[in-house]
């Protein structure tokens, strides 16, 4: 039997609810295998890695009570970064296999959104093609669910229910007054609508909100808008809308973006695509006395732990604990990925995808998906959506406020400590 | 024994999480008495009423579950109005009481803010002077836990575990990248910042977060303010600071009025005070690379009900439960109150104060709890405020979401119908 070498797992991209379910999964399948000696965490993903900042999370993970705490904390608790690996930076490359080697770290893990799909999969080709024997895994993360192969990600469900629980109850709160009322609530998802169709949800609970919804996979049009809004108007005195930060006209200005809200409308509007449509529905919408209100989810939809799915948290603990079984079975250049095998009853099956069918590549809407003219999401989206928000979490509460695990990040280790 | 008469409760002022569960006390107290034969409700408050915009609840709530919803459902469940009656409107008062005798009802309540109390002490005043048998009492609501004579105000305990753990999990979002980083976050509360005082519970769960707290108590000095971000990013790289929507210059400029914001920086500022705040921070404070957010927690502040405080949700309950008893026992023009008799173990009593002692009056943070030149809240503040987070609420869930309770608004009941 050879000799135990180590794991390292690091994190990169925008945070989530889930995003530690996922390295907690990965920890405890690391710790609890044979073959796995120390499992080492970089610090701020790649860029960390590349400046050493390594942490040895097996000296500081104790009670079960740290796994319980971790799974429930928001944001990487490794820290993050945007570092983006060059297919051809030779000498990036050598410096990685020689502090892998350096710290004897036989199982590399990254847990994160495409980019960092991305740079798993050059590294895995980098150290097939020089002959390593060292594995290269992706475990999946993003509130955004835009991967390929994976019938979801990790940390959508959770941003899912914290989206159509806060809609429903933003709804209510508009209805309060006998006066004509318009909320437009921004939601997060720059290029892929899935978070702000999680915003259909809200109509479970017997609400007739969402009254319109807009995707960034369907080209804005501000005409239409107005009439659309005009028209809701007339049958409901008060209404939420629901918007994707990403929506954009036709020629690709996106709302969002100042300059284009400036040249579309004439005057210059701060603040993002929720604010710009608040000023075209105050400008034009003909509606007495109307009282409009722009808010933006802004972190709040990929932190609020407090929200999260518990099955979000389940799935997000298994992709990263089956990322380091497959891992430990020699599997590499491969990410995690959920299978639906069927919707009611929900069931899923862990499968493993090549990164080079998902590295760099965005999952969109379907355009069958998206009905009523661009402005609603068909029947297919709500039985997709419904299973990924069940459960509440069962999070740790000390006198009614959240309890966090944080590892010390300043502990870093010299590979002399864990040889 | 005297016949059995009705009695009616309406609502007024600002949503809160906890809102619903005060009247929920009521009813369940109402139905329950032997004086008290139907329980009416009145639609969008005061101005309803005066449409006679009035339903049978009695009718409305069947089952138990019906009153765990109503508890659990944010937002004035009857609808809110800003109507405020005027002293010396003797035609309104006439009015009122018509509408009264003729829906035969001896028992009036109302549940608000201290505009509603001044409604209520006015009606009551009014019914005394004329000698009618018919009795008014306050039930206490706002989040901006501003009332007199109350220990603290139903609905505030709610928002402030919102704030809290919100303010905790932004934090962590905010430390994620290995760069400088400063979240603005912009609280509720125009005149008393008991709200934003809350926001340093964030820390009970281990964090720095926030760093710098700004309460509309206290003066806000731009120059000040910019130095006291330079200060403490000299040794925290990433940093929160908790805002009140109400902090204003010396001069009584609010920093949220885009006028002031345009004199006081030479450009024009649209947004609240975050946005203010973040772009101060922004052309002044030197730390090369910073990231500022501005954030507005909104609405969701006070609708987030899934967040609710279980010690607010049951002492609401209670001071709507104890408004009715007081008043079958033939007490009129008084509020309920919450008197505290202990922090640790937290005891509380319900006592009754005045009304003329209560309305149009607004309860401030003592100076003596603002500390550190105004810039974060005393060791007192943290022992009064612990308490009233406590408790994870029990919310009915279906698959993951809320459930609500909503009357049906429509069904307006004649005299007729409930004599």
């Amino acid at each position: 039997m050879a000799e135990k070498q180590n794991m390292l797992i690091a994190q990169s991209g925008g945070p989530s609810s889930a995003i530690n379910a996922s390295i907690t999964g990965a920890i405890a399948r690391g710790m609890a295998s044979t073959k796995i000696d120390n499992v080492l965490g970089a610090v701020n993903g790649m860029q960390g890695f590349l400046e050493r900042k390594i942490i040895n999370i097996s000296e500081q993970m104790k009670t079960s009570e740290d796994f319980d705490l971790l799974i429930h904390t928001p944001a990487h608790a490794l820290g993050s970064s945007r570092y983006k690996i060059k297919g051809d930076d030779e000498g990036t490359y050598t410096k990685i296999i020689e502090i892998l080697k350096d710290y004897n770290i036989k199982y590399f893990f990254y847990n994160g959104g495409n980019d960092s799909m991305d740079t798993v999969n050059k590294l895995a080709d980098y150290l097939r093609q020089a002959g390593e024997d060292i594995v290269a895994v992706g475990i999946p993360k993003t509130i955004d669910n835009d991967l390929e192969l994976t019938d979801h990600t990790p940390g959508f469900g959770s941003a899912a229910r914290y989206v159509a629980t806060s809609v429903a109850e933003l709804y209510l709160d508009t209805c309060v007054y006998p006066l004509p009322a318009c909320t437009i609530v921004e939601i997060m998802g720059r290029n892929a609508g899935w978070l702000t169709a999680a915003s259909a949800l809200a109509r479970e609970t017997g609400l007739p909100a969402p009254h319109l919804i807009y995707l960034p996979e369907v080209d804005f049009d501000p005409a239409a808008f107005i009439h659309e809004v005009q028209t809701v108007m007339e049958t409901d005195r008060q209404i939420l809308i629901a918007a994707s930060e990403g929506i954009h006209t036709k020629d690709g200005n996106y709302l969002s973006d100042t300059g284009a809200a400036e040249d579309m409308f004439g005057h210059k509007t701060l603040g993002g695509a929720a604010t710009v449509l608040e000023r075209l529905v105050k400008d034009n919408v003909k509606v007495p006395g109307l009282k409009t209100r722009a808010i933006q989810f802004s972190t709040l939809q990929r932190a609020a732990a407090h929200c999260a799915s518990l099955t979000d948290l389940e799935e997000s603990y298994q992709c990263g604990y089956r990322a380091v079984e497959a891992a430990v079975n020699g599997m590499s250049d491969i990410m995690i990925t959920i299978t639906r095998i069927s919707d009611v009853p929900y069931v899923v099956r862990y499968d493993v995808g090549q990164l080079d069918d998902i590295a760099n590549k965005e999952k969109k809407v379907p355009p069958g998906w998206i009905i009523k003219n661009g402005t609603d999401v068909s029947e297919e989206m709500l039985v997709y959506l419904r299973p990924l928000v069940t459960g509440d979490t069962t999070e740790l509460l000390s006198e009614g406020l959240p309890r966090f695990f944080r590892f010390n990040l300043h502990r870093v280790v010299t590979p002399r400590d864990v040889k």
